[in-house]
């Protein structure tokens, strides 16, 4: 049995350090990313977490049976996952009653509620050290969901993850701790005594919240609304997408453990599997216990959600168009080998990888000297080709295609422009059933409004001609506005253009990258420094994370009495 | 030419000062509640202010004239409102053209956001001195809308309600400033430099703020959203209610001076009087260009506003059933003072004033004694008419009936159930044409759903006898959860019922006054230390203010670029 409030003290300095880095958004992680950091016993090493072979062996262990979860109003089974990689997974989920998941959901918050803020959070966090020490099975579930090559899975499954979901449980408690708990009121009143009062100031949950997850970041994608919806003291129900179920459901295992431990109902995180086309989010969504909802995936089902789920306040992320204005670079080779890194990452399967690009049709200045459309098309294909010319490195950083509607869009790339890089298949030797594809590169002219204005999600991205780098911009700043985007990023030399290019992602709302050359890509963002998405432009209503992404997740409810006018402070 | 640096500065104690109390939620208040601290050269007086009968001449002056107004695509004009003591106001206001108001509106917005918060925060606080300066004006023109006795119209429309535009700016500053403007990111590499990034974070705003204005409290309910969406970057259109145009007008009008002084746009702020019938606030909610709405009035079409403006982030208050239990006290004389206050304070018009009176059939415990609920009643009854004995105090603060609605319910509640206090009409010798009303109580049952369980806006109560004081918590509980409600209160000497009663508000989300029986009333909330409603039961998706209140008024765009490894700190 742990007790929260020792949860709370053990966990202190991790939250101290959290909070002083969501104020200087400076460099900081909490949570290793290092593959070898874990398993080791190495200074620098994560106590007690588990190695390489014991995540393999865990994630191998869910294989061939139901998976260990026994949460309320069960009544049946959930087929499990297919992996990208070309195997079953063989694992069963169970399925629950919506009522009594609801029902048990609702009767588990009072007892949380009243646990407070610090008694909460200090479970939390002990839920996601948990977590962290099992990055490499993480890592492995989100692998075989998602697609994503095994370093990638680890971390942006693992620890970047675990990072976002730090960062939101300390806005959260931010948040709740911005005002006393409790207060004397003294208002002075002339000659007669002063009114006393003394006053109280609890922090109470909103309802149940619901997450729904989505099949290329399960973890990612999720943890930040899960954390900051559990911390506030709502319970939890987690829809995961089908085909990304096992990371969501090892991640609802490990805090209902520590739930129970620490005297409270597991019933507060629970799992909602679903059974093949019973639309269980839009069951739960409209349920008037439901007051949160936090989702990532398509912008119907997204638009959906804001239109139809009023009981709730919704957080959506949806798709986008990432924009990326080419004007002119002193370092023409390391901004191709920037791009086409940013464009190869899981096969562009990231809401955050470039999608135009967008160049004026006279060509850019590379190193002082102009180069044409042409030959910036020819360049970046052949730093693409570098980047992936070893299938070995190659399979590691595409990762295998996620689902048909990619692939299909990668076959019908060639037919909406001038192929400037075609994609190839690549063979993985490890998993010969996967398909692995490189990504595709297409001329359109800046007239081909239907064909890059619109989200083409996977490897499939527009060298789009302009009439200028001022005609660029404006298309950057129109079609943020207008179709959305969590990335934008410009290349050039000229400091008017850099300001230019500045105004116009305020103008629409949304972060920019400047002059990317180095590894640093447009499509990572740093957790603790870097918001994800801003809330401001159609792709998403929300940045994953902020204080307005949490202040809304519990109420303040006071209550006061009269203080005797000589009395001390209240009990 | 107001500088806006400069404009922070002259008022940065005061800004420090509201970040103090928001915090610490005791005691403060910016602006002095004391009628005679304006116009004095006394000690405690405010600087330039406004004296009463200053006040009174230039009310006086917009008699018979355009409100002096000059905005953008100003069309026509609309007649003025008609006091609920009796005489027409005789001004007129600029209509104006929906289309031409959201383009002037978004063309001033960038330089706006360009100000940052420092110089929009100097620029609003300056605004806030001003208006406060001129509060015997703004008593009169809340005076003669909302129908609101003088001393009552002066603080609550005045002094009390520019406290909560501070307190909602504080917040907004708070949040705001948050972070970072600017951080140095450096990744440790390993035996590799560090990756060094400078990152800008820049407040923006979300778009065209729309302002939907109340009858009753033209100022106070505004003031929060319309300054915390104001500073954080936003342009505001004030849409206020036909019948309470003024007092908005006024500060929309003070406002636009600053603005312009400090070389900003006046169109930041606009007012948006209609015509009759002209139903411009559905127009206005649903444009793509207001993306924050604030609304206070009917359930009807908050809740239309809520499934409709989904472009907007929709804060509402709306419609409820404040309650009271009577169990026992030790202070009876007090308790009935303090009740018959609440009721009677501007004839009950007011979203917090009790309106379900829960006592045990058997009767209450007061001083010692048992006391039925027809010696309850008939003791009640006493205390209004001890209060209101007087036909001059009684007017003052009993205010006049703002609308035919009100004297409707006041003439039907005989027919709701036993009579115990009945309404009697009142003389206002200064206004003869004033309806001027006593309130009104009915005994029903709490089988009487139907007639308890909405709400009946006025001085209308209803003492609901129920089988036992924990019968009277659980309607108290339930009432709340399903109908809404803004305060709850409660009397009892016994601290169990005093905690169940706690329980009960927590559980249902509304705040909670216990045994008030001095001079501190249940519809009353004080700035910088209550939060006025909770937002977590139906009567008000948001309080009235807080973090959550203001912190998705705005967005944070980001840019980051390579620094070199050996640089400084970005210029």
């Amino acid at each position: 049995m742990a007790n929260p409030a020792d949860l709370f003290t053990r966990h202190q300095d991790t939250l101290q350090r959290a909070l002083t880095a969501i104020r200087e958004r400076t460099y900081w992680s909490a949570y290793p990313e290092n593959l070898k950091a874990y398993g080791s016993p190495e200074p620098g090493g994560v106590p007690d977490s588990q190695s390489a072979k014991d995540g393999k062996a865990a994630f191998d262990g869910y294989h061939g049976a139901a998976f260990p979860l026994t949460q309320a109003g069960t009544d049946g089974e959930v087929p499990g996952e297919r992996s990208p990689y070309g195997s079953d997974l063989g694992v069963t989920y169970p399925h629950t009653d919506v009522d009594a998941l609801l029902d048990a959901a609702q009767s588990a918050m009072p007892a949380w509620r009243d646990a407070g803020p610090d008694g909460r959070t200090g479970v939390v966090l002990e839920a996601l050290a948990r977590i962290n020490m099992r990055s490499h099975e993480m890592a492995q579930a989100v692998m075989h969901t998602s697609g994503q090559g095994y370093a990638m899975a680890f971390q942006a499954g693992g620890p970047h993850a675990q990072d976002r979901a730090l960062e939101a449980v300390a806005y959260s408690y931010a948040e709740m701790t911005r005002h006393a708990a409790e207060s004397v009121w003294e208002k002075p009143q002339g000659k007669r005594p002063p009114q006393r009062m003394a006053k109280r100031f609890t922090v109470v949950p909103r309802g149940v919240a619901l997450v729904i997850g989505c099949n290329t970041f399960p973890t990612w994608n999720s943890y930040p609304g899960l954390f900051a919806s559990l911390v506030t003291g709502n319970a939890v129900v987690v829809k995961p997408h089908p085909r990304a179920v096992l990371p969501l459901a090892i991640t609802v295992a490990v805090v209902r453990d520590v739930l129970a431990e620490a005297g409270f109902s597991p019933d507060l995180l629970t799992l909602a599997a679903e059974r093949d086309g019973e639309g269980l989010a839009k069951t739960l969504a409209v349920r008037p216990e439901v007051r949160l909802v936090d989702y990532t995936g398509s912008t119907a089902f997204g638009t959906w959600l804001e239109q139809n789920a009023h009981q709730a306040v919704v957080f959506t992320e949806k798709a986008g168009v990432n924009a990326v204005v080419l004007d002119s670079t002193d370092d023409y080779r390391g901004m191709l080998a920037n791009l086409a890194f940013s464009l190869s990452l899981y096969s562009g399967q990231m809401c955050t990888t470039p999608q135009n690009l967008l160049v004026p049709r006279d060509g850019i200045t590379a190193d002082g000297e102009p180069r044409t459309v042409a030959q910036l098309g020819a360049d970046l294909a052949a730093a693409v080709d570098e980047l992936l010319g070893d299938d070995a490195r190659a399979g590691a950083l595409l990762g295998a295609v996620v689902n048909d509607g990619v692939r299909d869009r990668i076959e019908q790339a060639p037919s909406l422009g001038t192929v400037v890089l075609a994609s190839r298949a690549v063979a993985n030797p490890d998993f010969p059933d996967a398909t692995v594809r490189t990504p595709t590169v297409v001329q359109v002219d800046e007239a081909d409004r239907d064909t890059y204005l619109q989200e083409c999600f996977g490897p499939v991205s527009f060298l789009v001609t302009t009439d200028s780098t001022q005609e660029s911009l404006r298309i950057l700043r129109d079609s943020v506005r207008e179709h959305g985007a969590i990335t934008a990023a410009v290349y050039s030399t000229d400091d008017k253009v850099l300001e230019a290019a500045e105004q116009a992602a305020l103008d629409a709302g949304v972060a920019l990258s400047e002059n990317l050359t180095e590894t640093v890509y447009v499509n990572q963002s740093a957790a603790f420094s870097d918001f994800h998405a801003t809330g401001a432009n159609p792709a998403a209503n929300s940045a994953l994370t902020d204080a307005a992404y949490v202040a809304s997740r519990f109420r303040v409810v006071q209550s006061r009495r009269h203080l005797p006018a000589e009395a001390g402070d209240p009990g």
